[in-house]
C-alpha cells in the first residue's frame, strides 16, 4: 500500500485547495446569523462524499441542522466502519485576536508547523479532520483498495450539543449498523509522538441568570442597600470550588470513577513539560484540583468552569450603576460514570438553593454528553495502532482526552459499537481560540493513515 | 413674591418645552461615540444663560468637554452665589428597557407624578434641575427682582469625574469667588415631604482586568488545569466581602465617621416604609451590611459594588472556551473623612495581593471624589430651609445622600465656601436607569422655590 505516499504528492495541492475551500464557509451552528452557510456547507460535504466515490449520499434533515449520510456497501460479510465527522465550527470570536480572518484560510509556518499550517476556523475541529476521511476513502475507492464497506455521517451541531444527531442515530440504527465507529476530532501528543485517545470527557453545560432589583438602578442611592446581581453572581460562582479546588456541589464526585495507582503511573509516563505547557500559555504557573497532576486535572478528573460571564455597564468609561440582571455560561467536564444529566440537575439544585434573599435565579441547562472510556484490547484499537505505527513508525500511545464528544457515548448505547478516535491534530492548534489552525503534515500524514485503519481492521475482523 | 406663581403658569409651556429641547441632545460624556452631541449642548446652555439674563456667557474649553459660565454681577456690597449643575447625562443602555427612546422626551402620568412627568435621559440628572435655575434666573431678571449676584458653571462631565473641572476651578478662584454655592443634582424624600440633602457620599470607580493564559482556550482540554480568569475573578471578587458583608479591604475603615446613637436616632424619623421599598424594586428582601438599617446602609455607610462585568463568550448559545481575559467596573461609595485617592491604593494593593498564582491582575482607577457634610446651622441651609417651607407649606428634612457629587468636597476646599444641595427629583425617578424621569410639578416646584432661596439669604447675609 505504498501506492498511498504516491497517490498524496500527486494530489495533495488539490488536497489542500478543496480543504481551504470548505474552510472558506462559516458554518457556526451557535449563532443563526450564520443559518445559510451551514447549510451551505452541508450541501458541499455531500458534493465532496459523492466525488469520493459513496453511494446514496443525502442530506437528511434534522429539527436543526443536516446529517450529511453516505455510503460505500461491497460486501455483507465484510465488515462496516462508520466514520463520523461534524462541517460545523465554533464561533470565531474574539474576531480582533486573529491575525488573519478566521473564514480567509491562509498557510503559514511555525514552530510546530515547519511545513506550514493551514490557519482558519474549523481547520482542525472538525472540518480538516473530517475531510481526511473523505480524501482517504477516494483513495481507496480510485485505486480499488477499498477492503470494506464504510458509511459516512456528518453533522452540523456538534459544537452545540448534537441533540438532533441523537434523535436521528436513535431513529436509523438499521441504516447505521456498523462494526466499528472511526472518529478523527481529538488530538495526539506531537507529531513525533503519535497517540490514541481512550477517554473523552462528558459535559454539562448551563446558563444561569440573577436577578436583584426589578430595574438598573444608581449605585450611589443603592449602594449598599439592596443585592447587586453581579456581586452576588460572583459569590454564586466562587463558592462552587472550595480552597483545594474540589467543586462544593453535592454529590458532584459520587460516581466519579477513581484510577489506580498503577493506572495513574502509567498516565505519568506520557510525555509531558510542565515548563513548556506554562511557556505556551504565557503562565507563572498552573492551576487546579489539589493532589492531581496537571494531565490528570485535564483528563480524569471532573471541572467546573465560567466559559462566558455578562452583567452592568461594559461600555467604555464609567457608569454608576447597580444592573437589574446579572448572567454567565457554565460547563462541566465530566468522566466516565457520571451521569451529564443527573450532574446537571444537581448543579441545578445547589445553584438554586445558594442563592440569597433578595435574589432570584435562574438555572437553564444548554446541552451535554456523557464522557468516554474506550479499552485497548480490541481489534479496532490494535487496527489502528498498527496503522499509526506503519505511518509513523513508532506505537502511538494511548490516553485520556480532557475534550468531550457527547455523541461517542450514546453511540454505544445505540449503536451497540465501539469507537476508535483517531486523531491527528496538536494541543497546540488552537481549537476554540483564535488563529485555530491543522499542520499541512498532519493532514496528509492523516489521510496516509487512515487506510491503513481500513486494511487491518479487515484482517483482523476475518481472524 | 407671589408674582412668580403667576409667571409660572404664564410661561410654563414655554418652560417645559425648553426643557425638552435640551433632553433631545444625547449628551453621554462616558462614550466618544456622542462627542459632538456633547459640544452642541454646551452650545444650547450657553444660549439659555443668555437668554435668561446672564453676562459675560462664555465657553471655556477644557482638556475634556468645555464648561459653560455666566454671571449677572448687580452690587459687589451684595452676596454672590454661585450655581453649579452639569449638561452630560450617563449613557441610556440597557436601551431595550426604555418604554420610549432614551432621547425622544415624552410626558407620562405616573402613580407619584399625577400631573406627568418628563420620561428622558437627564430629565433629572441634571438637565431638569440645572434648567430650574436658569428659568428661576430669567424670572428675577425680567421682573427685576434678582436680590444678590449670581454666577452660573454648568459642566459637561460631571457623570464621567469632573476632572477637568477639578482643574478649571483651581485655576480660576477669582472669576468663582463666592458667598454660597447652590446645586441641585440630589433628591427629596417626597412631593409632600421636602428634605434638603446634608450629606454625599465620596467615590472611588476603578476597572479591574485579570489575565489567564495568553489566549482562549478550549476548555476541554484546558479546563481544570489552568487558572480561569472568570472563575479567579469571580473568587477575587467575592472575597470583597465577609459574611457580614463588611467590606474586607485592609485599612478600608480606618477612617469612618461613626454616627452617634442620637444622630443615628434623628435619621430613622425620617418617614421610610420598607415594604414600600422591597415593592417599587420587586425584592423579597433588602440586602446589606449586617447592623445597619438600609436607610444607614446607603447613606452612612461605605460600600463596594460591581457596576459591570464582562468575559469569555457572551453570545448566543453555547462556546466552551476558558477565556483569555476577564474584566469588571467596581465602584466604592465612600463617606466623609475617607479619602477617595488612599481608597483607591488600598483597593488596588489589596486586589492586586490576592491574586492567585497563575493570573495576572491589572487595576486601573477611573476617578473619584470625597465625601461632604453640610452643617445645618448656616444662613445657607436657613434660608434653602425658609425657602422650601414658603413653597411646600412644611419644614423640609435634613438629609443625607447615598449619592456622589464629588466636586462638592473640591469647591469647599479650594473656594473655601458651603454648598447647599436643593434638590427636587425623587429616588423613583429612575436616574442612572432605563426610563429616568422628573415630574412637571416638582420641575415647576423647583423654579417657585429658588428664587426664594436668593431672597432670604440675601436678607440672611446682610443681617
Amino acid at each position: 500500500m505504498e501506492a498511498i505516499k504516491n497517490y498524496i504528492s500527486e494530489h495533495k495541492e488539490r488536497f489542500i485547495s478543496e480543504l481551504i475551500d470548505l474552510l472558506k464557509m462559516p458554518s457556526v451552528s451557535a449563532d443563526t446569523a450564520f443559518t445559510q452557510d451551514v447549510l451551505d456547507t452541508a450541501d458541499a460535504v455531500k458534493k465532496a462524499l459523492t466525488e469520493a466515490g459513496c453511494d446514496a449520499v443525502e442530506i437528511c434533515e434534522t429539527d436543526g441542522y443536516p446529517i450529511v449520510y453516505g455510503e460505500k456497501i461491497i460486501n455483507s460479510d465484510l465488515p462496516t466502519v462508520l466514520v463520523y465527522g461534524h462541517y460545523d465550527v465554533q464561533p470565531a470570536d474574539p474576531i480582533n485576536l486573529w491575525t488573519s480572518p478566521p473564514f480567509e484560510p491562509v498557510i503559514k509556518k511555525t514552530d510546530k508547523h515547519p511545513e506550514g499550517a493551514i490557519f482558519a476556523r474549523g481547520a482542525c475541529d472538525d472540518k480538516g479532520q473530517m475531510y481526511m476521511h473523505v480524501k482517504a476513502m477516494e483513495y481507496m475507492v480510485k485505486t480499488n483498495q477499498l477492503p470494506c464497506n464504510v458509511k459516512f455521517m456528518i453533522e452540523g451541531e456538534e459544537e452545540v450539543g448534537s441533540s438532533n444527531l441523537a434523535i436521528f442515530v436513535a431513529n436509523n440504527k438499521e441504516k447505521l449498523a456498523n462494526d466499528i465507529i472511526l472518529i478523527s476530532d481529538t488530538g495526539m501528543i506531537a507529531n513525533d509522538v503519535p497517540s490514541i485517545t481512550t477517554g473523552l470527557r462528558g459535559l454539562s453545560y448551563v446558563e444561569v441568570e440573577v436577578t436583584g432589583p426589578n430595574r438598573d438602578l444608581h449605585s450611589g442611592l443603592y449602594g449598599g442597600a439592596v443585592a447587586n446581581p453581579i456581586n452576588i453572581l460572583t459569590k454564586m460562582i466562587a463558592s462552587l470550588h472550595d480552597e483545594n479546588n474540589h467543586i462544593t456541589i453535592p454529590g458532584f464526585y459520587d460516581k466519579v470513577e477513581e484510577l489506580s495507582k498503577e493506572e495513574r503511573a502509567e498516565m505519568a509516563k506520557a510525555p509531558f513539560s510542565l515548563e513548556n505547557y506554562k511557556d505556551a500559555l504565557d503562565i507563572d504557573a498552573v492551576y487546579g484540583e489539589n493532589g492531581y497532576t496537571t494531565n490528570e486535572r485535564n483528563s480524569i478528573r471532573p471541572t467546573l468552569d465560567v466559559n462566558g460571564i455578562w452583567g452592568g455597564y461594559t461600555g467604555e468609561g464609567a457608569k454608576t450603576v447597580i444592573a437589574s440582571k446579572a448572567f454567565a455560561k457554565i460547563s462541566m467536564r465530566l468522566v466516565p460514570n457520571q451521569d451529564w444529566k443527573e450532574i446537571t440537575e444537581l448543579f441545578k439544585k445547589h445553584f438554586e438553593s445558594i442563592a440569597p434573599e433578595g435574589a432570584k435565579v435562574l438555572v437553564k441547562p444548554h446541552h451535554g454528553g456523557q464522557g468516554y472510556v474506550t479499552p485497548i484490547n480490541t481489534i479496532g484499537y490494535q487496527a489502528a495502532s498498527k496503522a499509526y505505527e506503519t505511518t509513523f513508525g513508532k506505537k502511538p500511545i494511548p490516553q485520556r482526552s480532557g475534550g468531550s464528544i457527547p455523541i461517542v457515548a450514546l453511540f454505544e448505547k445505540e449503536l451497540n459499537s465501539k469507537t476508535i478516535l483517531m486523531g491527528f491534530g496538536l494541543d497546540s492548534d488552537a481549537i476554540h481560540s483564535p488563529n485555530e489552525h491543522f499542520g499541512v503534515w498532519n493532514y496528509l500524514k492523516g489521510i496516509e493513515t487512515i487506510p491503513y485503519f481500513y486494511k487491518y481492521y479487515t484482517e483482523l475482523f476475518k481472524k
